[in-house]
């Protein structure tokens, strides 16, 4: 098909995205709320359109790359959302984490004008974006998830079919559950060593390669150590997406204690003001909660 | 030096322990509360002896591998224990995973006769044990380590000197700080997945390369999927680690709020009668837990 695509949302993630689809030699309309986040896509040939209804009329295939539900539901549901006008054969990818329950009400609402809307959060950060390394869980109608996994293989390298609507945002939530959980196992596990006077680099070193081992032990409990902070993460997004996981476990009466626990110990991080820092300062929290004699 | 190796507890750990050393035509002299666990050893050529200070007297270094902190008081303080013959030179290297403060009070013990105490616990499972690739985790005073670093090889590929005595105990918790609440991660994480109906498999599978891998999601994930719940490491063992760190950490004021809950849902997994299960049988709690309803 002459596939024209959409982007909107050019934030830290949606912008290197976008990029990659440019480096591809496709054509792209954006659209963003802050129109200075374009400039550099505008520079190199992209059209930006005031809305996101006006990028759906051009587009056989829209991404959306915001933060949060309800900017998923404005740009979808909004006035001059794409919803506004979509019509029959319009794919949505929506790349952002959200609500799996709002993911399958607006699948259902597009649905009925003949629009597929495909839910395909992502992990691996800024540097995975850029490179084209993502991880993409996606969830959808099948023949439209086959119909844009070869440009989804444009951002990511492990594309990841998990299901209906709404399976790519729950299995998104699974890996922040395994995500955030495991960082509480190395903030505990190291501040129980720092306490006790062991060399921290030595005690990494010693445990990674065995049934200790984690990435977050690999990656962030240096950056712990170090005292850098500086985000791949931040535990503002980690705490949106707790919120979302617990919220989701909650209309399903699941109980999820160590979850639970990670993130009201992230809010003890917020309150301290680690907010925007990567989600290894939660260190922080757990080793003055250890040491406040 | 002429060096006689002394073995002290032959369980599923130390017999193969022990037999590895006699590969490396090491001669054995061994001793075990229950004779029969020797007989393999003895009609290799080891020399069975009936008190740990029998073998200790006749042994430049002595090995122990026992399960608890009193098992090793009583191996080396007890009548007829290791210190009833210990004398200047000897070097003692302990397996077992114990208390660290209690190691510490042995090997001041037996430095008073001139011997040496290294805290030498182990990961990596019987396995390991058979092929040579335990992590060990030694403290102690380092000429004495160095002694016995090279027949420490034999045993393990990953050795680590870790300080002074009681530092390899305290690295060894650390361990087992992160292996439980990882473990709990992928607990939670798979149950949140399993309830709402997600390909488990599947889930792994696109999980297990980024920031939500561990050693626990990769090798424990696919057998509580299975329902697999053969020991590789038993939550009863599990638990007696727990109670060191929880005991360890309490006695230097340091609170560990995932690590007590991982304790907790254990005692959960015991009392429905998992104890002599592997450790990834805490998710039929975790699993349970989240389904009462």
């Amino acid at each position: 098909m002459d596939t024209r695509l959409g982007f909107i949302g050019l934030g830290i993630m949606g912008a290197p995205m976008a990029w990659r689809l440019m480096d591809a030699r496709y054509t792209l309309a954006v659209h963003s709320r802050t129109k200075s986040k374009a400039s550099r896509l505008i520079a190199r040939g992209a059209r930006f359109l005031d809305t996101p209804a006006a990028v759906a009329a051009e587009s056989n295939v829209v991404f959306i790359c915001v933060t949060d539900t309800r900017d998923v539901e404005a740009v979808v549901r909004g006035d001059d959302g794409i919803a506004a006008s979509a019509r029959r054969g319009l794919i949505v990818v929506d790349h952002s984490t959200i609500s799996p329950t709002v993911t399958r009400q607006l699948a259902d609402e597009l649905a009925k004008q003949g629009a597929h809307f495909i839910d395909a959060p992502v992990s691996g950060g800024d540097v995975g974006a850029r490179n084209g390394t993502l991880s993409i869980m996606a969830g959808g109608d099948p023949t439209a998830f086959e119909k844009v996994e070869p440009i989804l293989r444009i951002l990511g390298n492990t594309i990841t079919y998990c299901g209906p609507s709404g399976t790519g945002q729950l299995t998104k939530l699974v890996n922040q559950i395994l995500v955030s959980v495991t960082n509480l196992a190395v903030c505990e596990a190291l501040t129980f060593a720092k306490q006790n006077g062991l060399n921290l680099e030595k005690t990494i070193a010693a445990l990674s390669a065995g049934a200790a081992g984690s990435w977050q032990l690999a990656n962030l409990g240096p950056r712990m150590i170090a005292g850098d902070f500086r985000p791949g993460f931040t535990i503002s997004l980690q705490q949106k997406d707790l919120k979302l996981i617990l919220q989701s476990a909650c209309e399903s009466n699941i109980s999820l204690p160590a979850a639970s626990l990670a993130h009201q110990l992230f809010t003890a991080a917020q309150a301290a003001g680690h907010g925007k820092d990567g989600t290894q300062a939660l260190f922080t929290v757990v080793e003055k909660l250890a040491s406040l004699h």
